[in-house]
């Protein structure tokens, strides 16, 4: 099989070398021996959602160091460059399989990205973030906050979590809580805890790629739940369950990641229901939960048969790695011990900074402040999306969160679309990087939380002109082409 | 198969509590059914390694709740106590087979604790501490440490660890560098990389629960290379690269946890050629490297054929949880990857303090305060074992790190004469969470660097008496019973 390069669209590495030094990493390699074919610069180019003449600049670049050979009519050939391996351990043959590869988790600062769910830097409360900091590194525990810890987590922080979930009634008789190095953390220990390789996993669809690639790279089969305007389809659900008896399903039923899509309350009863019926183990995602810009909260699905999993990241500091999740004793304790053997316990700085913020009412300040900035960012991207996107595109219209998903006319590209946006220094993440089993080639999701409105609203502004220009320009060269003859 | 009760040494909860309470739960959720036979309280004694009276004491706990019935002469039966779950997921049956529980990762306050493998609070510069924490939260960057980061590490802390590596010639042209949540991350890391079920992994016997656990949890077949006062067995070693051809082997060359071996440097050039003649991917760890209180330091193995692990855990503060891996670049690639999948990055807080407390100075002024100390703690430990260990006993005689190994003479066991221990308030671990293929009854770790001299003689005092006396009482035993018949 061709060993397609895999092509970082947020690196510093123009795409063009991308592209020429793996595949001349692959014929060094022996994975492209001397005399196989390579693909044709417009087929290769299509498989990547790339121009082609960035693929022509690979083949000139490869071809000019004696790699590659192009025939007039039958296409370019491997002519030499394998080398033998001198070292002693041929590492890449000792790697097991790989999950696809995560998208970028940071784009290049000078552009305009809408690639990233995270909080904007600008609304950091950074005096009240050193005034909990000096609290905790001036007070008398700081001896055992820098001691071996609990893999359960730091117990001053985990009985405040336990306290506030038993308040909010999120946390039963028979629960217990752990806490994570993050919302992804409490993923990867339910994935040790709970998934064999070949285990059916039911995620929506679409769904963020930190959830997608993890239990793909667990060897689980996935399987997509369509996502509607109400967030997962119970519909379709019904049938997920019943046809591929997944054992585990993962929800986000608040502004979901990347759709922002919110579960009604009376949709979270019928899917416990179901859950429960089916016997499947069911995973709340409530990362986004506290960030409701508009209309009221809804409950959390929390009951005693399902686990919940929450983090300090999206309301304060993602760069402090804590989170925590509420399940069953029995997962819970599991989830200590897998906990345990990953990385034995969450950094306890961190977990008492944040315990610090937290009782100090500085976060629920600061909550308010990105509550009402999100509000006035959710506007901006909702009315620039109105404005400019090309008139048959659709969007989801969040009521909190971080994204909204945006789904373009065909037959618009929104990965092949994103090389021509980023040279306009805009970048989003295109649908690709979220579909489970649905293509969506039209879909991209844009991340706005980190922007300013100034930035939204300039950001979407370019987007649609390339949107818009695109679809004209390829609906006028529809309307060139000859009709089809008919016999 | 009996569903043998997992007793926590540490736990407040009493012993023969913790027998009666897991039995309990494996009658009431049907793993004992109503009828089936439990093991004779001797037999059930030497299972666990527990005094008989202990297990005596669970079963007339569960004989007075009505749950199980004593029959003279047969044995006690289950009589009652399951009942239907009427929760809707039966969340146990769900969970994968986990691995056998690690030891407790912290003992009770009150107690001598030889048992964890940590530096001593008293010896934390809380004040350097402080300052570096200031210091990173009065600077600049803090809103982008508070931002989400990039999986590799945390860019200023990376390229320092960077170029003292290249300075150390750790790190040669082919090596990249990931940042990791401790050296327990690392090793994590590699499994996600390099380990598929059923793949061998050869490791030290004896070796930390941290290795083996981790392991045997994904999968992997493992083979303990024994181990010898020079570290690991190159003989043996020999024997089970040819017969065993493992994918993987962990070594750790300095101070070695559980035994304190140290391997010389002739022993590493041939280890590597071992290795590298044999394909097997060598791992490094070198988590306490810098802790050499006496003799010359050796070089790290580290070649461009191996991976090394470092770590400030054991040097400055373990609660702050930052550890590096230094590989070939494929293999750092494919760690990132799951690191990003396992907790997209680690603590920047934690990275960028630990920083500052490296580029001040602090951290090597400490590390020079804590040789010295450990250089005294090493004496103490050595001079105590020799005046009071049984004569018999043999133990090792490391020249830095944390731990050190002691075997009683027979038929001591160490697992055994840990209740006694405990309940003079001196605790251990006993030799079976080490052992890999060896069982080793009369082994136990004595964790000497979380101590202060005075306690680590208190402590080797009390457990020689009771070692002794032990020892005594059994060899006198012996001497009454009545001399076997001939015919």
């Amino acid at each position: 099989m061709f060993p397609a390069p895999d092509i970082d669209v947020h690196s510093e590495v123009p795409i063009y070398r991308q592209v020429f030094q793996q595949l001349k990493d692959s014929i060094s390699a022996g994975r492209l021996p001397k005399g196989s074919r390579l693909p044709a610069t417009r087929e290769l180019a299509g498989l990547l959602g790339l121009n082609r003449t960035t693929i022509s600049a690979a083949y000139e670049m490869l071809e000019s160091e004696g790699l590659i050979s192009g025939q007039v009519g039958r296409g370019s050939f491997v002519t030499g460059g394998t080398h033998t391996e001198t070292r002693g351990i041929d590492w890449k043959a000792l790697l097991t399989p790989g999950a696809s590869a995560p998208p970028p988790s940071a784009a290049s600062r000078e552009a305009i990205s809408f690639a990233s769910s995270r909080p904007s830097e600008l609304l950091f409360p950074t005096d009240e973030f050193r005034l909990s900091c000096e609290e905790v590194i001036g007070g008398a525990g700081v001896a055992s906050i820098l001691q071996l810890g609990s893999p359960g987590g730091y117990s001053p922080l985990r009985q405040r979590l336990i306290a506030e979930a038993r308040h909010e009634g999120v946390m039963g008789p028979g629960d217990d809580l752990i806490v994570t190095s993050g919302c992804q953390q409490a993923l990867d220990l339910l994935q040790r805890a709970l998934v064999r390789p070949g285990d059916t996993v039911a995620v929506e669809d679409p769904v963020y790629p930190g959830v997608k690639n993890l239990f793909l790279g667990a060897g689980a089969h996935l399987t997509g739940v369509r996502m509607g305007p109400d967030g997962i389809d119970l519909d379709d659900l019904r049938r997920v369950l019943e046809r591929e008896r997944p054992k585990l399903l993962i929800v986000t039923p608040d502004f979901q990641n990347p759709t922002g899509a919110t579960m009604p309350a009376v949709s979270r009863k019928e899917l416990v229901q179901m859950a429960r019926a089916a016997g499947v183990a069911l995973i709340e995602n409530g990362s986004y939960s506290d960030l409701r810009y508009e209309g009221h909260p809804i409950p959390a699905i929390k009951t005693e048969d399902t686990i919940l999993l929450r983090s300090y990241s999206k309301i304060a500091f993602p760069g402090l790695r804590v989170g925590w999740a509420i399940g069953p004793h029995a997962v819970i304790a599991r989830m200590i011990e897998a906990k345990q053997l990953s990385d034995l316990h969450t950094d306890q700085l961190s977990q008492a900074v944040l315990l610090r913020f937290a009782e100090s009412g500085r976060l629920e300040a600061h909550r308010q402040r990105i509550l009402k900035a999100g509000a006035e960012k959710l506007r901006a991207v909702l009315s620039a999306c109105e404005r400019h996107l090309p008139e048959e595109s659709m969007f989801t219209r969040p009521q909190g969160g971080m994204n909204l998903w945006v789904r373009l006319p065909e037959p618009l590209d929104a990965g092949e679309l994103l090389m021509r946006a980023q040279r306009d220094n805009v970048t989003y993440l295109p649908g690709r990087y979220f579909t489970v089993s649905r293509p969506d080639p039209g879909g991209l999701r844009l991340s706005f939380a980190g922007l300013t409105v100034e930035l939204i609203r300039a950001g979407v502004s370019i987007l649609g002109e390339i949107f818009r220009g695109e679809l004209e320009r390829t609906l006028s060269a529809r309307s060139l082409e000859p009709a089809p003859a008919l016999v």
